[in-house]
């Protein structure tokens, strides 16, 4: 681990100052950002993170979804060696989450980009680009890791710009007047690499400062309607109400408790719920609501599938109401490739970083990326593992640390040392 | 009971006419209505109802809070008895709710102004306005019963003209475009009288026609606001997270449950939730809630309350969150003047329609009302006792069954009987 009381590099200093910059887009004055995707704040950032890129010499293109790439050119015509996350944030967030991913990418290709002018590239096989993958959060316009997904394949670019936010904007109507809206498909990916705060707190309990992250955890997300009918909430006979928002709250509370019996293997979580009509007066008819279930053991999520199963059943007869549940996403546990892991393994060793392997509980662009080409994805610690809140932290020693790790990852890529 | 088959007076037809089109304002097409407060169809249906009064030679004006009165003076100078409701509703509500009050007060007037031409006012010692209270349903702008709350001098004019709905428009800014911002206080109330559906259905159950309310349910209500922290809703260990909607969820089961420990003595209900930041991947840092408890009886009232109390301290614990409450509104069991039930009550004697003294569980404008001047209130039943939904029913017989027992109420509070 980095030591606090080593002198950083003058490319650590310089990686901090941008780092710093950063935080100021979107600032929420609580050491925090708000920077939803295609906001002005996310607009101003990609603008900044523009220059930065074309100050170092890399061209900057943008494809069909406003994913933002900067290509440096080692091998004409070759393909690239993928490297970064997303600035986008969660309202009210860290400024830590995927922003960090994006400058350490842009710093390792800077590095890259003077071993070439100092003539250190030797025998690249791969040009690199650094992305900025547009709405990763999924906050703003759902499903989350839109960018990435739309760049894999996985979700068709028209059903992307046709989604809307609340207030009835689509993403291509945000997009438009940015100027980030591209005409192509972004540049041909051979590899991948992606460094991310942990958000959990594995890494810091351990005291290790490289993630070598192995696989997601397994996850089923649903989107659920309870419903139920309008009454007046004063005068309606109890036993008359079919109360919706009865119904939801026997699921959140269902939903957390199931956790309970299988202690650190599940994770549940209701995030979002609106109510309607949401009057104080009147007994809600319709509660829609995200739930997500997510386990590292497929076995487990299963089985915990089955309970919830059942448990609608007697939420529907106890609260007399419906309930309508999606199956929006799933995947099982699902790994990274495992000569990924050793390459990083090996840097970090050459380094005298202290590493263990780590699965993801959360998805990441490089979830989407891994399924194209070989990726390696990489975590760093996050202090008493906050994220998702304006709290998030990680050690500056431990963000220099990262930047290391994944620029000598991206050079061992560029050489082609895991194709 | 008035039997369908009877053919109805031409009155009666004029009325059941007169209120089938006020139900074409914000008609939602599905048998309800939608006219929040302010909303286009209030409005518009505030300017027919102006033009109804005028046609019939009523003076109509306006006080400081958009109150409507229709005036009819038949002694010079001397004050009024108030009769009406609120035509606002909730979002996706029935025609019935305020609606039928104000329409039923108005044809009553109607009634009273041929008696006056063809002489038949002896004795008459108030003058009859007719009143369309504003915002009575608080969807929109909170509190409900606004505009009788300004009236009575409950509420200071200052601060609900202050109050801002979620799009953040005022009610000063919402009523001064309309030209239902008037200068004065309104006319001078003597005495009140107000019918409206029951929403309950023990009027029906009983095969009652006309409901005599003798006085309110107790109530209390809160506002609850829980607050936990934000985090990852994949990657957050579960035990590290104070989920906000885990402790709101716990206390709407709660408020439900509670009211199995009082059959039929205790109403509660949380309609109106919402959630921050309400994102699917973040756990929720804040809930606010409206939240209230209903009984008959004062001492279970009190009961009920301690076990909440007691509650909020084990859901604290629990979800790892803080609840914060505020009492925003509370009453005891109040009644309305005796006397006034007695004229009721020999009113639908001498009708020959069948009778009987009723509660009011939900809040009326009367009941701010009666704390002023003597107070009538009557119920006529509602089919299932269905209401704040687009389903809300009553049968054409009993609505022209309490128009006339209105009509009668009134003849007599102008005559002075009530003092």
């Amino acid at each position: 681990m980095t030591d606090s009381s080593i002198p950083l590099s003058d490319a650590h200093e310089s990686f901090l100052r941008d780092f710093d910059t950063m935080g100021d887009f979107g600032a929420t004055g609580h050491g925090g950002v708000d920077r939803q995707a295609a906001s002005d704040a996310d607009n101003e950032q990609r603008r900044w993170f523009q220059g930065l890129l074309e100050g170092h010499g890399f061209t900057v293109e943008y494809d069909r979804i406003g994913n933002q790439f900067g290509l440096l050119e080692l091998v004409p015509g070759a393909p690239y060696v993928l490297i970064g996350s997303h600035m986008d944030s969660q309202p009210t967030a860290g400024k830590y989450d995927g922003a960090y991913g994006v400058l350490a990418a842009a710093h390792a290709a800077f590095r890259i980009a003077d071993d070439a002018v100092s003539g250190g590239v030797d025998g690249a096989r791969y040009n690199v680009a650094v992305v900025n993958w547009f709405n990763e959060e999924g906050s703003r316009f759902v499903p989350s890791m839109m960018g990435s997904s739309v760049y894999t394949g996985v979700l068709p670019l028209e059903d992307a710009l046709a989604v809307r936010d609340k207030a009835g904007i689509s993403v291509q109507q945000a997009l438009r007047p940015t100027g980030f809206l591209g005409e192509g498909n972004g540049p041909v990916a051979a590899l991948c690499a992606e460094i991310h705060i942990e958000q959990g707190r594995l890494l810091e309990n351990a005291g290790t400062t490289i993630g070598l992250v192995t696989a997601t955890w397994a996850a089923s997300k649903y989107r659920v309607v309870v419903k139920g009918e309008q009454a007046h909430s004063g005068a309606t006979v109890m036993e008359d109400r079919k109360d919706a928002l009865y119904g939801a709250s026997l699921l959140v509370v269902f939903a957390r408790e199931l956790t309970d019996r299988f202690p650190g293997k599940l994770h549940t979580a209701v995030g979002q719920l609106d109510v309607y009509p949401n009057s104080p007066v009147v007994v809600a008819s319709e509660v829609t609501l995200l739930l997500d279930l997510r386990s590292d053991d497929e076995q487990l999520l299963a089985e915990a599938n089955a309970l919830l199963d059942a448990r609608f059943a007697e939420i529907e007869a106890k609260a007399r109401v419906e309930i309508e549940r999606t199956l929006s996403h799933s995947w099982d546990v699902n790994p990274y490739q495992p000569a990924g892991v050793e390459l990083a393994r090996s840097v970090a060793e050459e380094l005298g970083l202290s590493n263990d392997e780590i699965m993801t509980v959360a998805g990441h662009d490089s979830t989407n990326m891994k399924e194209l080409v070989p990726t390696v994805m990489l975590f760093v610690p996050s202090v008493d593992g906050i994220s998702h809140n304006e709290g998030e932290y990680t050690k500056p020693a431990d963000l220099v640390a990262g930047l290391d790790v994944l620029t000598e990852v991206v050079r061992r890529l560029v050489r082609g040392e895991l194709t």
